[in-house]
């Protein structure tokens, strides 16, 4: 488990990754304000791995998951702070609390690349496998996070065996990124997926359950 | 359809409804930084009126929405603004580019009411269906938006008939809410799910596809 140290926050008044937007309009002649910030589309990948009938998710440790938890612990945490403050925080809980189970996924930062292709390095950075473009098959996309981002999911589906394995994975450490690949075999998933004790998206809960209905009726008896 | 007009952005730089932190921690001996937002948790319901087996949904024009759509248009609008600066938007595409399906949904910011306390009084405001609590099954819950907010949603199955519906819904115009209930009959529903004309949230593509596989079936033969 990793060792999460030295906590601090402070109000963010400016950010290379938050970037806020104010959109003023009328709406059937009533004049309104939205605030909502700029992000980038993404992919996800449900992977599952063929020659052991599991599954392949990544889990990593969320800054903004754990300060939820810490304020659910201490709800004064982020009140009637001034724009300067700074604190750190005492008795952290464990790092545990803000570690999720997460599909493999990247945000769409390349415009020279196709969604697939994104897909195809992100399934190789994070969890260690190639897998050719024509391996990923598109579930569906939608929305995300409409009140405030309203980015674009797509999310892909793709099959891989031991033999296309050839590094760890676990993301660029030199970006920052500490990620831990979990398999989840077929058999456990669903309750995997319905257990609200372990963390995840729902990205997870609902891919599992569209292999289920999708997958799962073809896959060769054992 | 909305008529939405005069429509402008600027950098947003302080907001109540944004609020940026930064956590700065040590990760295995590793000094990091992350930036997120604080947020409240949220419920959102699968509601299904079985007087005319059909789904309730929202639908309302989401401005995070539309401006990626903006955005994907205009690549530049977004780029190397400074923080005074102040643009309306020429030519603005139709508003219905902005508009989502959505399941019945909000935030949990009253701590004194339960968290199905709380789904049913959105139930009402928005889709107008006067629900008793105890008509309210959990499905399950999971984190959202895991970079940024991180914030729990917890999903609700709601059953509902014509009878419990008092009022029209739409919403709190007082709030700004202008909401459009929108009725999807269930055997159109799969199809509707998978649609990627219509843009939607995933929660309506996951509680759909877990109605086929935990309702549907005990549902009595027509």
């Amino acid at each position: 488990m990793d060792a999460i140290e030295e906590l601090a926050i402070q109000p963010c008044t400016s950010s290379l990754y938050l970037r806020p937007f104010r959109l003023t309009y009328r709406q059937n002649g009533t004049k309104k304000f939205w605030d909502f910030m700029r992000t980038h589309d993404s992919v996800s990948v449900l992977i599952f791995n063929t020659s052991r009938q599991c599954f392949v998710v990544v889990k990593q440790f969320r800054p903004a998951v754990y300060m939820c938890e810490v304020e659910r612990q201490h709800p004064q945490l982020f009140q009637n702070r001034d724009k300067e403050s700074f604190s750190r925080l005492e008795d952290p809980l464990p790092a545990v609390v803000g570690v999720t189970y997460e599909l493999c996924a990247g945000i769409v930062d390349k415009p020279h690349l196709s969604l697939e292709e994104i897909a195809c390095e992100e399934i190789l950075e994070e969890c260690g496998y190639r897998v050719p473009v024509t391996n990923l098959k598109k579930i569906t996309s939608y929305r995300s996070g409409v009140g405030v981002t309203g980015s674009r999911q797509t999310l892909f589906y793709a099959e891989v065996t031991d033999q296309m394995r050839t590094s760890e994975g676990g993301g660029q450490p030199e970006e920052g990124e500490l990620i831990e690949v979990v398999e989840i075999p077929l058999e456990d998933s669903m309750k995997f997926a319905y257990d609200e004790t372990l963390p995840k998206t729902m990205g997870v809960i609902f891919s599992f359950t569209w292999f289920q209905n999708n997958i799962a009726p073809k896959l060769p008896k054992k």
